[in-house]
């Protein structure tokens, strides 16, 4: 079943709603802090990232107006590949209650067509290794799990 | 043993070498085309790296001048975390001749380094899971294998 969604930029309005989802979650739970108001440093963020033209931070709205899921694409320009860009997906959340509707999916097919009509040839992401639903997820998108995901965390 | 080197920015001039070094290897030598001249499409992306505040394309200078190795730092901005910036490595290659002498270790020290300068909680890279060796050194470096990397390519 696929939800209608609607998928839009992001607005300052919108930065709760994704502080929120990318709260809920067994890995991010201890790194974010919900209070209200929100911490200064999630707006001062979300300014960085409306001012940055090789960013796009998407949401994804329910029926009601709401915001329902959330991806952050990044075009990275470098000489590999003959100078072709790369495009980075990140932090893509869809609500709890509304999982294997298909707005997760339609938030990456839409990076999917952006990373392309804006020249890359690759696309590539990280998923923690925990996540075997997310890796079966992009499998079934077309994604190889090509590559081991290194961190290093101050 | 540690090969002294100088870091800097990659200037124009360096595009050549880099692009060599990319194309040095069993999984970039079918995306790369080296010619003389070189395809533009290199030059119009060292353009769009070298005017991107957010991204440092490094190039490690031998004794004698010549490029023996280079890495791209990437600074991305995101919500996450409490709106901390995350940093990407990317293209890192140490001239083949010259492996195993602490160039690559002194590149992305620097990009630790940097990553921290400039507020980053994280710095994530991918690297194919045939490259074994580079899993090594990067775990001796404090990395985690605690990811996986997925690649789309159109």
């Amino acid at each position: 079943m696929n939800t209608k969604i609607v998928l839009r930029p992001a607005q300052r309005e919108d930065v709760a709603a994704i502080v929120t989802m990318l709260a809920d979650d067994a890995l991010g739970r201890g790194r974010e802090r919900i209070e209200d108001p929100l911490p200064q440093s999630y707006y001062d963020a979300f300014d960085k990232v409306a001012h940055d033209p090789n960013i796009r931070l998407m949401v994804a709205e329910g029926g009601d107006g709401s915001v329902v899921g959330c991806l952050q694409l990044c075009i990275l320009p470098g000489l590999s590949s003959q100078g072709a860009s790369r495009a980075l997906i990140e932090d893509v959340r869809v609500l709890t209650t509304l999982r294997s509707q298909g707005i997760g999916e339609q938030l990456v097919r839409w990076a999917i067509g952006e990373a392309q009509a804006r020249g890359c040839k690759l696309v590539e992401l990280l998923t923690h290794q925990t996540r075997v639903d997310a890796q079966r997820f992009y499998k079934r998108l077309g994604f190889a799990d090509s590559h081991v995901g290194m961190t290093f965390r101050f």
